[in-house]
């Protein structure tokens, strides 16, 4: 494919036995027909911004700079926005405006300039009100992709008018942090909101313990936790089902059980709030 | 890729756990090692023409002029014929003669011309009994998208000497359509073999009612259904649990149920005929 | 794409709802932008190697020569190591040391050079001890696709240091054969360690009888079976339900059941051990 057509990347809640993610790629290619349209993934469960967004942010820093269409959007055909975001790196995000699109962006260098979609030039017409994928995001990145610029799209908002991400920052104070689990993956290993580039500028060895601190102010029932546990390098750095702290491969610190849940093990779910004192 | 070589689209029900679907792909790159193949999807219920017709249906026309390989073949290893139709707008469609190929066709364009395949010259030898889709569909699929003609592949064959179509073409009287459901999607969202393009030429307002009829004069016990319907644009046009029909992206009239099953309301399912007064 | 850059192809258990395999994916398009990827599939069960080696060694020697990345890495930050497998046919596997890639090469005209991956130039750094896809062997593969040849990538070691393929190789004397249940498909169909190739060299025709015997030393509560089956070309040669010996378009030499589980009729599994009287 022509060097000067960056890589399409696309993620979605489509699913692979319909064919909803393919007619998206079928209309990139008639906008852009020698596009490199690459799948992070389509079996994001239905409507779960939450998962797709971390997945997203996750992935995205391993790709070259390019132009990223994520569709999880249960808000298709009421009034929320779409919007293009151009991220530090130089990417362009494309996709709905419910907060999906911003920790990739932070991940990618940061917003650097927010695009309302808007001019309707670039869309398939008749819009399907059911289908925003298909009739706007789709061939808005595929004339991104092909040069168009966010300028031609629509208008600049400011990054304040941006529906939040789903997960909050952490707030640090000294080597406190006040954090929170953003995924649970499929093994019960927690992740926090909190990236591998900050702990590096903390003074933290391994073998260190780190001590973890959870209460639930608003669940009476659920019971205080109190924990003290090692900052590794590897599962296999403390015994079969003892819990560690690692920063794993998507990049965020992490709270695991070798060879078992954490998750379970904690009692803790995403969105959950905790603190750590390094 | 080459722009001279047309991308090509494949579906099946080979799934994604074995290395049915990734073969077919190994022997088109070794033909035509630039070609771009798109998946629609592979995960097709076993078996399941229908479904993938209805699929190969929706997606196709969102895709530019290409090579489009349609593999769900319960006949592998008996007479059913292998063939390509070309259709209106200029795409090849290759699969087996099982009705599979044929709704598509329809969507872009109609049926211009079918070819068997009978020219053993572009198979892999010997041809596996089993797995028609390596040994004949892929590399004809290839050869088509290098360029060879379909006269090069077999003989002409007339349309009529074609396996039917799963579901039936509606009948029209005035504004009386007797009509079949030909699909329901995940949501229970019931799809009918009626066009978008057909009710355009309708004099059919938002907020109009559909008079709905079913009889089942083959299975007694299933009561008869009587129902009014409006006509509307999208889901949350009526009330949550209230029926509405509309047109989805699929481009077929659809009875949706606001965030609700109407498959399940209804009571009604694939293959079911019914009359609708506009 | 450049004619000049290899197909890349890609198996794993990563399956489809996380982000492992899209970056990947990532970290070789940024090394080589103008790559083609195919995937073989990633919905491999986890861990299970026996399975990803018969599905590479049945989907490569369809494929045109390339680079072939693998992954399934029960082993990840172990001492396991990393291997290049250069294939007679010239293609390069790419993977760990765990017997994983065997059957394929073997399948690919056989081992002509084996590389232990050595040298952390070509290695994303610092190296995730959980994730060496994307930190060693994704950009191994990407570098390998690019012309950088094995000699660069580490040091050359001997075909007898690599850990072993899942399966026995079959025991050949006269007409009998000792042979293996190499894979169950999905339709309960048994696979064995015997190529068509071989078949091909034997006086063997469609209608004869094959003597199967099986028996359990290590398991006496498994009763023996005698049973003599029909060799055929496709299932409906025998009545339903009824056995019959094929070669299956994976290759290998294969028990089934017309419209049946050979796997559930005969009570047999992978691994189990059997003698064949052809």
């Amino acid at each position: 494919m022509s060097s000067t057509i960056p890589i399409i990347t696309f993620i979605s809640d489509f699913g692979y036995q319909d064919e909803w993610a393919a007619i998206c790629k079928g209309v990139i290619y008639r906008i852009s027909p020698t596009a490199n349209i690459v799948d992070i993934c389509h079996n994001i469960p239905n409507f779960d911004i939450w998962k797709a967004s971390f997945v997203l942010s996750s992935a995205l820093p391993s790709f070259p700079v390019g132009v990223h269409l994520a569709v999880v959007d249960p808000g298709v055909g009421t009034q929320r926005r779409g919007i293009v975001i151009k991220a530090d790196r130089g990417d362009l995000l494309v996709g709905p405006d419910n907060g999906l699109l911003i920790a990739a962006a932070e991940r990618l260098g940061g917003i650097r300039e927010v695009t309302l979609i808007t001019n309707d030039r670039f869309w398939l017409k008749p819009v399907c009100p059911t289908f925003h994928a298909r009739d706007i995001f789709a061939p808005v990145t595929a004339y991104l992709a092909n040069g168009i610029s966010p300028a031609e799209i629509g208008e600049t908002i400011t990054e304040e008018s941006l529906a939040k991400s789903f997960w909050e920052k952490p707030r640090i104070s000294g080597r406190t942090l006040e954090c929170q689990v953003i995924d649970v993956d499929k093994f019960g290993t927690l992740r926090f909101n909190v990236e591998s580039s900050f702990l590096e500028t903390q003074d933290l060895s391994l073998g260190e313990t780190i001590l973890m601190k959870v209460e639930f102010p608003s669940d009476l029932q659920r019971p205080h936790i109190l924990a003290e546990v090692p900052f590794g390098r590897t599962f296999g750095d403390v015994r079969v089902g003892s819990p560690i702290m690692l920063v794993d491969s998507s990049g965020y610190l992490c709270l695991a059980l070798n060879q078992g849940s954490a998750a379970q093990h904690f009692n803790l779910k995403r969105g959950d709030r905790l603190t750590l004192r390094l």
